[in-house]
């Protein structure tokens, strides 16, 4: 049995700490141990009521024997930032896959990957290490979504669409099928890409334009 | 075990005949006996596949003991008007919880609740009184919804949101984290709301304007 | 026991092929023989992971005893098209009805169908022969879809809307209740139909115009 560690003290965290429970593998092969702070630091209120502790920050923090890890962090680049801290003490990061989730037994996950409730990962598609995949969303056969990328919730990722490295998918947004989407790229909340998004920009709309 | 009486014969009242069948509670905490007439007549030819009985209209209808209701409406500003004619007979209302929607064992309900298949409900928010909550629709953590609001299918309440009184969300809409939406509101289906809509205005669009 | 032939051999064919190993039946009813080429070529080096066989084409391929058969092509016209290959030849369609799909016992639905992971058909909804409803998309009470139509997912038929045949709905468009929409028409992905859409036509955007 491990003991799981969510990275992370806001909004988010409170939301990864009550899907931890409701993942595949919970109760057998780890509880929850605690948080620790991530990049920003916690509002204790918020967690007074939890029956999990707080264990500081992610910088302090030394790993214990059995410990496992999650990010419960949506900015792609601090994401990276904060894995790399627990990265380099050697600590190890699980999927946390929901139980309502329906996920291809062909897909490929790295690890450190938020699958959401509800949301379903079909066909042949790849999912790269400390990727979100949030409530409602779903990829399509074909597809491939690069590492620290974040998709927010009732995202459609449609056929053979590639995606780069540190993308955000905003609540809503999706794409046409065959789409070829950058690295550092931000595509906003409702919005549609017809085709493609170019590195290191931000998209907006139906259909989505450079802004 | 209780009856429960749902209140509407309209195409909605369908569903959620169905709905209650398929929510938790249903065959151990109540049966369904039947509906009455909200504030428009039933088309009775409708109903007559269905095995339960109309029992005339919310007026003049006399609660019986163990009598429980649900309403079947989703105009807010009629919900309220319905709601209190049996408020004030002395009747008590229910929620209608899908078996198949994802609730925080930490979000706050009040009564009188619709949560639709595959909706969810996470962390901390709080859910007041006749609130609807349609299908495939998700309500992130540190949200409030105001009493009588109407949220329809596939939209999605980001994180932190704060919603007032009597707003009626149309299909497909959204909202970014931290938005404040006013009372007697309405945002338009597929739109997106950025940040703000004053109390009873009616917003559209991708981005959301005032219309 | 019925031995399923998957018409089609694009990525739309791998996702039925894990979609039906998920199904209503499958195990009891059927299991899955094969896939046979539709419309398009197969490209093998795709299946040869996969523990089934593609059989040849659809016009060559000679019907065995216990044979059904599932169109996995999403085109309307091309649909029909391949359906009556084999309709000719005395074939029988199923319906693949995704074991998480939540479908009322009052809808009429056709033959050839499919429903997605978390699709929704409520009511007393009629559904056609050949049309698809994908993931995540919603038909609420009284709607009627036309044979053949294709609704990709995320998507929301709101209340008593009628489709005619051949009508596609692109990746998350939705209109509003009480739509009429013509035969042979698309909807783009993202789009919001207010009211109508006439035979023949595209329309697109938030509202939907003609295009």
């Amino acid at each position: 049995m491990k003991n799981l560690i969510i990275i992370g003290t806001g909004g988010f965290a409170l939301e990864v700490y009550e899907h931890a429970q409701n993942s595949l593998g919970y109760g057998s092969e780890y509880i929850i141990k605690g948080f620790i702070e991530g990049n920003i630091p916690c509002d204790y209120e918020k967690y007074k009521s939890l029956p999990a502790n707080v264990f500081g920050n992610c910088i302090e923090y030394q790993i214990c024997e059995n410990d496992i890890f999650f990010l419960a962090i949506a900015d792609p680049i601090i994401k990276e930032k904060v894995a790399n801290i627990i990265l380099d003490k050697g600590g190890e990061f699980i999927n946390l896959i929901h139980n309502t989730s329906v996920v291809s037994k062909h897909a490929k996950l790295g690890s450190g990957i938020f699958l959401g409730a509800f949301s379903i990962v079909t066909g042949d598609a790849i999912i790269d290490d400390f990727v979100m995949i949030n409530t409602y969303s779903g990829i399509s056969h074909g597809c491939k979504i690069g590492a620290y990328s974040s998709v927010m919730g009732h995202v459609g990722i449609n056929g053979n669409t590639i995606i780069g490295h540190h993308s955000y998918w905003g609540s809503g947004s999706r794409c046409l099928p065959g789409s070829r989407i950058g690295n550092n790229t931000k595509i906003g909340a409702a919005s549609l890409v017809l085709k493609k998004v170019k590195d290191n920009s931000t998209v907006f709309g139906v259909p989505a334009k450079y802004i």
